[in-house]
C-alpha cells in the first residue's frame, strides 16, 4: 500500500516542497488549497462544477454538520461523499473553532467545551472523543483533534494551560479509535493541531508533544486570528520548521493568494480559507494583478473577462460588465460566476506553485508572481 | 434560405402538432418551453447549465432590462445572446406585462405606456416604436409588440377599447422596423399578441385584425391571469384554431406541466412560465407523479433521487435528503439543484410530446402521462 504522504521535492533556497497525499477518495497533490464546504456544500457550486475546477480536497466544518443535518443522517447516508454527491477527498475541522467563534456561551473544561447553538441556543456539550466520532460519522478523509484556537492577543498565563489542554485532548482524540482507522468502508487519518499561540516556546512545546504522538499528518493552527502578518509568517516558519518532513502539513484558515506563496514558501503543504469563496460573493475577484472590486462603476461597460488569460468558465464565457450586473441586481447567478473564477484562481495558483517547485524553479516563480501582484494591504 | 417555421406533423385526433422555427441563432423544435431568465440570466444556472439541460430557447423581460442594465448596455455588448455569453435563441416580451403587475402609477394611453419603476419610482413613457427599439437593442431572436394584459374579470367595454387598441400598437410597431429586421448582424422576428379578455368576440376580432397584419408567428396573450382553468383552455382552444396554421402560436405565461400538455393538445407550440424556476426556489419539485415539496420532514431521511427514472444532474448524482438539508439550511446550492431539475422535467415533458406528435402517437403519450399524475388542485 502506498505511503499516506510522499513527499516528492523540496525547494534548495526555501521551505517549499512539493508531494502528494494518498487516501481512499483519491490523491492530493500538495501544495493544495481547500475550497470550504462549511454545510456540504461549497457555497453557489455543485459536485460537479467543483471538480471541473480541479478541487482536488473539499473541507467541510464538523460544527456545521453537527448541528444541521446532524452527523447521524450522514452517517446513514454513507458519509459526506455519497451525502452530497462528491467522490473525491474531504477534510473536517473538529468544531472547535466554530465552537468559540460562533456559539454562545461556550464554555472550556478539561472533559470538553459546552456551547449553545448559534441558531436555536440549544445546549451541546463535545468531548475529545464525541468529536473523533462525529467526524467518523461524518467519514471526512482526514480529519482534526478537538482543540482550542486561542484568540489574539492572549495571556501566556492563559496560553500555557489552553496549550497543554490542546495536548491532552490530542492524545484523547488519538486513543479513540487511533491515527487511522475506518468507520465507513475506507480509511480515515488523525491530523495533530500545533498551538501556542504567539509564544515561540509554546509552539516548539505544541509541536514535541505531538510528533510524539506520531499523527498521520500536523495542522498549524490559532494564526490569521489578528495577529500582525510577519508574525504568522514567522510563526509558520518556526513551525513547519519544526514539525517531520515526512508528514503533511496543513495552516488552518489562510488566506490571501500572496499568503499562500509566503507559506508554500515557508514549508506548508495545505490551506483552507473563505477568503476566496467569501469575497465572490460580495463582489471582490482575484487576479493576478490583484483584487478587483467588480461592482465598481468603471466595469459597467466593459466588455472584456475578468482576466482574459484566465481559464476558468466564467472568464472564458463571460464579461466583467455581465458579472457586474449580475451582481448589482442581486442574481445568485453571479456569486456563482465569482465563486468559480475564485476557486480557480487559487486553485491554478497552487497546481502552478507546485510545478515550479518540482521542475526547480520555485524562487523565480515566486518573484515572478509578486511582479504582476498588487498585494491586499494587511 | 429556410422559411422561419416548418410545420412537421400534426396529430389526426387532436389540435397537437410538431414542427421547428429556424433563427439565426439556431432551431427550435415544437413544441417547446422557454425557461425564464428576468434579468438576462435563468436565476441560479449559467448559460453552459441551461445548455446541457436540452434548453433550445430562452425567454427574457424586456421591462426588466430596460431598467437595468438597460438596453443600450446590452446594444454595446452587440445584443443579449454575447452580453450573457448564450449563443442558442432568445424570446423577449414587450415589457407590457410587467408594465402592468409591477411598476407603480401606470397609465395608458393611444401613444404608449407611462409606468413608474418598481425600482426607484423613476418615470418611464414607453410607446409602441420604443418597446420595439428596446428589444432590437437587446436583440432577441423573436419580439413581441406592446399589448394591454387586461386583468381579469375585465369589463366588455373596457376589454373592447383595450384590445382594439393593442391592434393599433401591434400596427405601429410592425410599422417601426418590419415582421422581420436585422439590427444586429441577425435576423429578429416579431409576433402579434391575441389579446380580448375572455370575450370570444373580441378574440376572434383580435386574431383578424393581426393576421390581416401578417406577422411571422403570433402569441396568444391575455389567459392564466386568474380565470377559470378550463376557461383558459376553450380560449386557448378557439383562438389556437383560428390563428393561420403556417405559424408558430405562443401561449404566453403558461403554466402548470398539465397545462402544458392540455394546450399542446389545442395547437399551441411555445410556452414560457416561472413555474418551474420559481417553484424550484421554494423547495417545489415536479415529478412524474406530481409535485414533491422536498423540505417535508419525510424527506429528511430519503436517499433517494428526486425521481429515480429522471435524467438530470440533481437525480444522477444526489438524494432528496441532500437537497432537503440544502434548502433547509439555505444553502443556494439547493436552489441551483432543484432548478436544473425543474427545468430538466419541463424541457424532457415537453421532448416527449414532439416525439409523440411526430410518431403519431399523442393521445396514448398524454393518456399514460396523466395516469401516473397527480394533478395540482385548480
Amino acid at each position: 500500500m502506498k505511503p499516506f504522504f510522499e513527499l516528492l521535492a523540496t525547494c534548495p533556497d526555501t521551505g517549499a516542497r512539493a508531494g502528494v497525499i494518498h487516501t481512499d477518495h483519491g490523491d492530493i497533490p500538495t501544495p493544495n488549497f481547500m475550497p470550504v464546504g462549511t454545510q456540504a456544500t461549497v457555497k453557489t457550486l455543485n459536485a460537479e462544477q467543483l471538480a471541473a475546477l480541479g478541487t482536488d480536497v473539499m473541507l467541510s466544518n464538523t460544527y456545521h454538520l453537527y448541528l444541521r443535518p446532524g452527523t447521524g443522517l450522514i452517517n446513514q447516508a454513507g458519509g459526506i461523499h455519497r451525502f452530497m454527491g462528491w467522490t473525491r477527498p474531504v477534510l473536517t475541522d473538529s468544531g472547535g473553532f466554530q465552537v468559540y467563534s460562533l456559539s454562545d456561551l461556550n464554555k472550556i473544561r478539561e472533559e470538553g467545551v459546552e456551547f449553545r447553538s448559534h441558531l436555536d441556543g440549544s445546549k451541546h456539550v463535545l468531548s475529545p472523543e464525541d468529536v473523533v466520532n462525529a467526524q467518523a460519522e461524518i467519514g471526512a478523509d482526514i480529519i482534526m483533534p478537538l482543540d482550542e484556537c486561542m484568540p489574539w492577543p492572549c495571556e501566556k498565563s492563559y496560553a500555557e494551560d489552553s496549550t497543554a489542554r490542546t495536548s491532552r485532548w490530542a492524545r484523547r482524540c488519538l486513543d479513540t479509535r487511533g491515527g487511522v482507522f475506518e468507520h465507513h468502508d475506507y480509511r480515515q487519518f488523525l491530523f495533530g493541531i500545533v498551538q501556542g499561540s504567539t509564544y515561540e516556546d509554546l509552539r516548539r512545546q505544541s509541536v514535541a508533544e505531538l510528533v510524539d504522538m506520531d499523527f498521520p499528518g500536523y495542522s498549524i493552527g490559532g494564526l490569521a486570528v489578528g495577529e500582525p502578518k510577519q508574525q504568522m509568517l514567522d510563526l509558520t516558519e518556526l513551525t513547519a520548521g519544526l514539525l517531520p518532513k515526512e508528514k503533511p502539513r496543513y495552516l488552518m484558515g489562510v488566506g490571501f493568494p500572496e499568503d499562500l506563496i509566503r507559506c508554500v514558501q515557508r514549508g506548508v503543504d495545505m490551506f483552507d480559507c473563505v477568503m476566496p469563496t467569501r469575497n465572490a460573493r460580495k463582489g471582490t475577484l482575484f487576479t493576478r494583478e490583484g483584487r478587483l472590486v467588480i461592482k465598481n462603476a468603471s466595469y459597467a461597460e466593459d466588455f472584456d473577462a475578468v482576466d482574459e488569460q484566465c481559464g476558468c468558465p466564467t472568464c472564458k464565457n463571460h464579461s466583467r460588465a455581465y458579472l457586474r450586473h449580475l451582481l448589482h441586481v442581486k442574481e445568485l447567478l453571479g456569486m456563482q460566476l465569482a465563486t468559480l473564477h475564485n476557486l480557480y484562481f487559487y486553485l491554478d495558483l497552487m497546481r502552478g506553485l507546485r510545478k515550479a517547485i518540482l521542475e526547480g524553479r520555485f524562487p523565480e516563480h515566486r518573484d515572478a508572481f509578486f511582479r504582476d501582484y498588487r498585494m491586499a494591504t494587511d
